[in-house]
């Protein structure tokens, strides 16, 4: 990418993650009176409902602190970023140690525990906090949340939704998060068990997942990795599988590891190919790896998400090998992302698009969509463009 | 409506019937090996899973005894029915007595008890089936088992979602679906223990879920009617306001009752205005009581039963009061629903619409669309159309 394009791109990140994503959520989603945040605000910035959804909180956390060491020690931020970690500890978690799937805005329980994601963006909460507040006890109860959502993680059918007669299938979703966590720990504090943990992930990923054969990445397969021929065996979700293979680069960076690193530029090559709507432009949301209907209704809907961490996968991965077809990738869903998301209106961005690229829920937030993937990837890719400039000139 | 056109409608109606949609159903979805049926069929008719969902069984059961009964007595419909609701009494019940929400193509459970709708579709299966065969055994097996998930619908979230600190929120659709059984076995074999369900269900339609004030059908509200101000407290759902509407026109023609008429003639006036999308036409599938973004992504689609169930309605309404406004409704959904969800390329009906009208899903059937509201509504409005004609030419 030349100098002078780098250029034009980090500030386009920037100033949009400086003066219209981080004001729309920091002027209006801590809550004063009890902790924690409001994620439901409609389009105009109104909150249509005050449930606090314990994905989003940790989620909030997480970000607050990472702006506070990587854009300014803005003591707000911190402090939004505390009263949120507060509220997670004192109200979040059941009396086995669970996390509530939402609770109430004054902190009681309301939904039960699903999945493991409540816990891993409360591992990812507390780390990052501990690391902006400098309070260490976060981190051991980050890294005691850890291992026990390791231990959790390898429960068959955690939510009781099935029957051991019914085909076993293991999701893609739980070895990408706790790869991105055990990197965040390592990161933090180094223990020599966390290797074997991201070894652990990185095969599930490279071995049962992704499969070279079909040229595909398959969301559920066999715990032995095989395929089942049925709708949930077939889903493909590209953004997902994109968001996971940055996670891989980044291991390969870490470990300098070619190999990881060309294994996770597969992923995004066939994930591009499975997922870019040649009809509309942008990326779908679910396949069907047979091209049969999807089960879920929202398959060819556009998200917020899948597009800003593909955006970043594809500029970190020409960043490492200089492939031009990616940068061209970037360009062009770069494009189509600038084009449709920002709400030049009402500030922030639309989540969730039609087909088309019209707009199909006008939620700024809701119990999925907060501040975390926007104002992340915005981040990462100012930084990334910055880091490329840097070394262009020097 | 003049005689000219009802005999038109009639023909278009009973012809669609005959000649697309129960052929298409009747040469792929009976089982031959195991018994019941496959719903999981792609536009083309390609079976993509072969799970064997309860909700379904009952539904498909239901429909070819009907038909057994209103249309012809052939033979295979009746054989089609007797394997499926044996397949559903071998198959579909755990040990409790519950059912399963889904088993295997060779009846292995699959997925666990899920809300008491499995039950009620059960129930009309079994009832409808020993009207067709005379096999009383079955009715007394549908009388039974209707006690059972009356008694069931009364346990506080009997799937453990929630918990009490959350507000208790009681769903439309249990009364609504209730009212249609106990109408439909007081049919079968009048027992006095009927009214007073029916009285029940009605009362909870009518004082608890419609909101005269508010002119609008809530979907969820408090044990004591009151409204909830949350998502789901908020939630309309006019495709289901309406069906349950034509339910309670039923109850009123049986009492002879200008009340209940009235009033469900009402949850119909609110419920178009409420859904009807004056953009695109068509009746949207959820909304907002307050115009706050659903927090359904699938709110802006036009389905099929949400359409054929406004139809027959809407011809009730009409037949019974004589009003016009309710014919020209009549008239303008039915010109947007054969515009959009009839499949002339390959059969049957598409189900699953953008809000433009253009196809979103293009599956035929799966967990949830299969042989039920379509048939049902044509066969309903054939035969209402013939009535009318019948009594102009008396």
């Amino acid at each position: 990418m030349d100098a002078e394009r780098a250029q034009q791109l980090a500030d386009i990140y920037r100033t949009e993650l400086t003066e219209n994503v981080i004001p729309f959520w920091e002027q209006r989603s801590p809550d004063p009176e009890y902790g924690g945040f409001f994620s439901c605000f409609d389009r105009e910035g109104a909150l249509y409902d005050n449930t606090k959804y314990t994905w989003i909180q940790g989620r909030f956390v997480y970000m607050f602190a990472l702006l506070y060491d990587r854009i300014e020690p803005r003591e707000t931020w911190l402090q939004a970023s505390r009263r949120g970690v507060e509220f997670i500890r004192q109200h979040c978690f059941d009396d086995s140690g669970r996390m509530y799937h939402a609770v109430s805005r004054e902190g009681q329980r309301l939904m039960p525990p699903w999945t493991i994601f409540s816990e891993c963006f409360a591992i990812q909460a507390m780390c990052q906090y501990a690391l902006a507040s400098g309070e260490s006890a976060w981190l051991e109860r980050a890294q005691e949340l850890f291992w026990r959502t390791v231990e959790l993680a390898q429960t068959p059918d955690l939510d009781g939704t099935s029957y051991p007669e019914a085909p076993q299938l293991i999701g893609h979703n739980v070895p990408m998060i706790l790869l991105n966590l055990v990197q965040m720990l390592q990161e933090a504090e180094p223990d020599p068990r966390y290797k074997q943990v991201s070894d652990e992930m990185m095969h599930r990923i490279l071995d049962l997942h992704v499969h070279p054969e079909e040229r595909a990445v398959f969301e559920n397969v066999r715990p032995d990795g095989t395929l089942v021929d049925s709708p949930m065996g077939r889903l493909l979700n590209p953004g997902h599988a994109i968001e996971s293979a940055w996670f891989l680069l980044h291991e390969a960076q870490y470990r300098q590891d070619e190999t990881i690193r060309d294994r996770a530029l597969q992923m995004i090559d066939w994930s591009l190919a499975a997922g870019w709507d040649e009809q509309y432009g942008g990326l779908l949301y679910f396949v069907d790896f047979k091209g049969f209907p999807s089960v879920f209704l929202e398959w060819d809907m556009k998200l917020w998400w899948v597009h800003v961490e593909a955006l970043y996968a594809l500029l970190l991965g020409h960043y490492l090998t200089g492939r031009e077809d990616l940068l061209e990738w970037f360009e062009r869903i770069h494009a189509w992302t600038w084009e449709h998301f920002p709400d030049r209106e009402y500030g922030e961005w639309l989540g969730y698009l039609h087909r088309t690229g019209k707009p199909a829920v006008t939620a700024k937030g809701n119990a999925w969509k907060g501040f975390f993937h926007i104002p992340r990837a915005l981040l990462l890719i100012a930084e990334l463009l910055e880091e490329m400039i840097s070394e262009e000139a020097g």
